[in-house]
């Protein structure tokens, strides 16, 4: 395909991100058709939506703050000449459609839950079904917003300024930290509501009073429940929604140097969007083959939750060979291998840490075993579990970075005569590889946004008072939710790293492209000799390390005044454990959201400002030092977070189905602290580490001019 | 000072050796002169004695094995001309030094533990008196062995064959490997083995049967206290002989290429070992201040072994301004600087990890708070304290490298027209700097080994009956040991990273001397944006979690190995709960001694391939990049999980010592746990990072032309 082609077929995006939010509208209007069931349900489910509007519109206000201050040195930046004038518009969008995307797939989810509860009620599968396109409607809604503020960003720059490909590509890698904030207060913010009131509700209500999870005594539980939307729901699709634009418009950076001189610019820009908007359309046929039959059981649902994703990913890695052939040309083949390498490094990443995670596999049930020697052991077999789990995704995502830099043409011996332009388009293959991980996105997110709806469910049955047999069916939902967040989990942090990876080197090329500029001579030693490099790599490790620390007290502290305002409701408000009076839910529900905003504020700050501070004292080999600090710490300690939790969770599960003397004996005793202490592991700090390694990078890319331009040891 | 003058007072670090050596051997001396007590308190201390000489036997034999393999290897390396014929030698004589600190100290220590308590029972001076002795027989050991290690070496290489300046500092640079291959062993099994004991002793003596810490009537006690003696002394011994040897050592080879041009190459060599002979003297006039009243206080005991070591220290700053001055000349004063910055540096993170680990502070009591919401509560404070606590010291440690690179001559800047030759001044600088900050290990180290002879007095206190006043004094002087401990233990860490870093660039010198040998015009890439740089990196993060898991894990197996088989005895051997029966301490020993042996193959072997794999597949630059992944994120686990060890220790002695409800209180149990989950972390996993570190330097050093002739993408 000729250049000017490519220039003009960007179109295709806006294509597919209608395309992608109208099956999101069709599987709203689906789910919207099924019944809340009884009054008792709609009321419960009713609380629900209140607490997480609630929640979200504060945490919004308190965002909004942030986005204006941000706003004034983006202007005042742009104002100076340190930032396109375009920034700070793009941050704002990029801002607004991260929030919108995590407010739509909240607000279905909490429309889903009663509705899901009811449908179990009929059947496993129309239960299955309700979940299932409630988790699409929030899939699709990511994947469509994503495509359109990039199409149209892309649209008006082109058509509407006529800057030349290069200029679009230098723009629109600074668009990212729009969506990166945003990502960061929903994660950090939802993950400490989440886990505060799940926290202060199993301490007090489980533990100290002795009544079971989701009891409608519990004041803590509406909160639990919202904490499942306003975490798991709205903060994981805004964690993914900027991956996802990250990962496209470092690929645009990349491209733009590394073809740019071919006379292939465009070319190489169209082709992550294209790859994007095929992935849109292998997700919907994908959802089509999740239909299941009358009798199935819980492994066959799985393997249909399966056949989806498979039949997607697998579809569009076929789709890719001719789609690049096309656009790139035959003699770029390589770049199709590369895709390949993401797609198939995010599917082996979810399988290892559904290994290290279900209790169906050894590790999981060596957890258990360690009950048995009491607290002390389970906590240190559930570290070094962990720990352990790392090593698999970390050869796997060197494998995949490996194989997507040499296979687009990138070379590892510097004897190369061209080794500068060889590896410039080598690190292109590293973005398409993570565009090539996230593009089936549409349909990966829906199975992992149907867990939370699954989860609130069967809160909603417990609260109802739905029977045993729409609980268990509940739980069996809940329970496959449950390996699906294990997998999806396991995706997000895999293309978190490649997408930080990708922004990493494209924020060098931004820098490098300051400095040709400036014409001064001056050069990038980014040599890991090089002390500003090293120190920066520590400091990049101790913003990982700070950061999980901040989340994991900020759930702490949170936690805690859970715990004093349900004990003081158990004892103030006469007759809530007879059944008799309703618990205060608005007061526990609004404690948590006052906790976790106040929480929220100090370690995402922290994350804007150490990149910013770094350079103005290291420059720009600071900066880059810390990025790759943070990107490789930040990884693998979000895979040991997360899977050491997981793990917990769910040998805590295994114990309650009867082994090692099932529920009330010392074993499960043991396993329910191991379970507590992973709790803010795999739902708040390891989470939050994913965005962490993404926003330093796109701050970085903003500030980087100023960056050049001052610091202590230019 | 000339080069000539400078190649030729090299004799003085053998003075240096011979002086520690004595100064060693006049202790040991005064030490023995005391007594041994009561004829039950002598047979304890034969117990304690036989089982450790038993597991040093054991375990040296075990390493014999890994050493003879290693020797043919690199004989057949030096065949090939792939390392200097001198390798082999050196590799068994670092080693062989490195074991007989270990054993010379392990020595003193089982010597010491009887005399201490029978000292105490006169009075609390006395018991002080004799155990810091015995920490000075192997504080200046490890000082003397290592100097005379060198001094030997370098006559042997100087009037032997007559090597110039910079094949000698070349050669020498490889010598470390044998010294941290035995210490990661000593550091690992001992560990292991310390560990293993304690957990197993208290999990079924404490916990279930309900006798105190160090009762006789546990079979586990006496490998308790063996443990001690392996584990704190000889593997500590190890580590810190290691790091001493590995700072000269890379000085060395840095100086040799910063100075050689400036015919200064034997001058900048003699630098580090004048300074660690000054070290030696002042370290020495140190422990002459180390004397105190009749009727001390606690308080004023810590403050007198304070006066010792900052004079030792303050004096050594001083000493080497003109030492600097006269070996150097005026115009390198800036090299001060930078011994200044590494003498500052050690004394600061020794300061916040006392703050952070110490129950007058702050952390520690919000720790002790977080016991009152029970064990989960517990676990996640003292998890998130060791993340916070990592702050500090590598805040300390980045500006210890940027003063000491700049001071030294280095430039930050690019634009500098002799970039390259600055550069590596820089460089010499951070070297200089590990140099000076170990300069006073002597008596530094003293105040570290003398814990545990305190800790095993107290135990040898309480079998032998000797009485409430006497258990009280050793408890003292064992909660004194904990501080110094503490503080020890963030010295070995941070001298470990600036040893690791100051190996990493002598990596990185040696490389490119062959790549210049070699004369392909093949040049190294080291940007962190080289994917092999990257994915080196990610390899060395792998490496510290796996490390990290493995060895806690080893402990965990271990430990349940003593569980039974203390459960055994106390069922099968009638009369041992009614003191009628002497238990079969042997067999816990044994046990014990061949867990350790067993679990610390993996890790070790672990640390050895896969550099060389590594390298082996993505080259030098790949090597280098995971020096970089694993010092940085080694340094921030270890000081993560030494400081959240110490801390939980020192909150559950916190609550024994009457706070939130004392001894037997729900507080305490938490608190408990925390203790034992803090076992492993701070006294197995996180010291032996230290060694981890540093070992997988020398192995890349020693194995550098294999992998610039041979790699997969060369």
């Amino acid at each position: 395909m000729g250049n000017l082609e490519a220039q003009n077929l960007f179109w295709i995006g806006l294509v597919g991100a209608v395309l992608a939010l109208l099956f999101a509208l069709f599987q709203s209007r689906k789910v919207l058709r099924f019944s809340e069931g009884t009054d008792l349900m709609k009321k419960i489910a009713a609380s629900i939506r209140q607490g997480a509007n609630a929640y979200l519109k504060r945490q919004y206000t308190t965002v909004v703050k942030f986005f204006i201050v941000m706003v004034i040195i983006l202007a005042i930046l742009a104002v100076v000449k340190f930032v396109s004038p375009f920034v700070p518009f793009a941050f704002v969008t990029g801002g607004f459609y991260s929030a919108l995307a995590g407010f739509v797939g909240m607000k279905i989810a909490t429309s889903s839950n009663a509705r899901t509860a009811h449908a179990a009620h009929e059947s496993l599968n129309k239960g299955l079904n309700v979940a299932f396109s409630s988790g699409a409607v929030m899939g699709f809604t990511v994947v469509g917003l994503g495509l359109l503020d990039i199409s149209v960003w892309f649209i008006i720059l082109n058509y509407g300024f006529h800057l030349p490909f290069s200029e679009i590509a230098q723009t629109m890698v600074m668009f990212g930290m729009g969506a990166s904030s945003m990502a960061l207060f929903a994660r950090v913010g939802g993950g400490i509501f989440t886990k505060a009131a799940d926290v202060g509700a199993d301490l007090v209500g489980k533990v100290e009073a002795g009544i079971p999870e989701d009891d409608p005594r519990n004041p803590a539980t509406i909160a639990d429940n919202v904490g499942d939307n306003v975490g798991d729901v709205a903060g994981m699709g805004a964690d993914l929604y900027e991956s996802y634009v990250g990962s496209i418009l470092a690929t645009f950076a990349l491209g733009a140097s590394a073809y740019g001189a071919l006379g292939k610019g465009w070319n190489a820009m169209l082709l992550p969007v294209a790859i994007a908007v095929v992935g849109v359309l292998c997700s919907i046929l994908g959802t089509f083959l999740i239909r299941t039959k009358e009798d199935a059981t819980q492994k066959s649902l799985l393997a249909t939750l399966r056949k989806g994703t498979y039949t997607a990913a697998a579809l569009a890695a076929i789709l890719a060979a001719p789609l690049t052939w096309f656009i790139l040309g035959s003699e770029y083949m390589g770049v199709y291998v590369a895709i390949l390498a993401g797609l198939v490094a995010g599917c082996a990443i979810g399988y290892f840490t559904e290994y290290y995670t279900s209790d169906t596999y050894k590790p999981t049930q060596t957890l258990a075993d360690s009950t048995e020697t009491g607290a002390a052991t389970t906590i240190i077999g559930g570290i070094s579990l962990g720990m352990k789990s790392t090593a698999a995704p970390i050869v796997i995502i060197a494998i995949a970075v490996i194989v997507a830099f040499l296979s687009a043409g990138g070379s590892l011996s510097t004897n190369s005569a061209d080794y500068a332009a060889l590896f410039s388009k080598g690190l292109y293959g590293i973005g398409i590889a993570a565009v090539g991980m996230l593009s089936t996105l549409g349909i990966t997110l829906a199975t992992d946004a149907y867990g939370p709806v699954a989860d609130n469910a069967g809160g909603i049955a417990e609260m109802s008072g739905l029977g045993e047999e729409v609980r268990e069916r509940t739980d069996a939902l809940d329970s496959l939710g449950n390996t699906t967040a294990a997998t999806g989990k396991g995706f997000a942090i895999g293309s978190a790293a490649l997408t930080a990876l990708a922004l990493l080197v494209s924020y060098v090329d931004v820098v490098n492209g300051k400095l040709a500029e400036m014409g001064d001579g001056h050069l990038l030693d980014l040599s890991l000799t090089n002390p500003a490099v090293l120190v920066g790599l520590f400091i990049g490790a101790m913003l990982t390390f700070m950061f999980a620390a901040m989340t994991m007290s900020g759930v702490q502290r949170a936690a805690q005044s859970i715990v004093v305002e349900v004990r003081r409701q158990f004892r103030e408000i006469q007759g809530i454990m007879e059944g008799k009076t309703d618990p205060d839910y608005a007061a526990c529900v609004d404690l948590c959201t006052r906790g976790a905003l106040h929480e929220m504020i100090a370690p995402s700050l922290l994350a804007v400002i150490v990149p910013i501070i770094t350079g103005l004292i290291l420059g720009a080999e600071g900066v880059v030092g810390l990025l790759g600090g943070v990107t490789v710490t930040g990884f693998v300690v979000a895979v040991f977070m997360s899977n050491a939790g997981g793990a917990w969770d769910n040998a805590k599960k295994y114990i309650e189905g009867g082994k090692h003397g099932g529920k009330g004996s010392d074993c499960h005793k043991a396993a329910v602290i191991g379970d507590t202490v992973g709790d803010p592991f795999k739902d708040t700090s390891g989470p939050s580490l994913n965005i962490l390694i993404k926003l330093c990078s796109t701050v970085s890319i903003v500030f980087s001019t100023l960056i050049v331009n001052f610091n202590l040891f230019k």
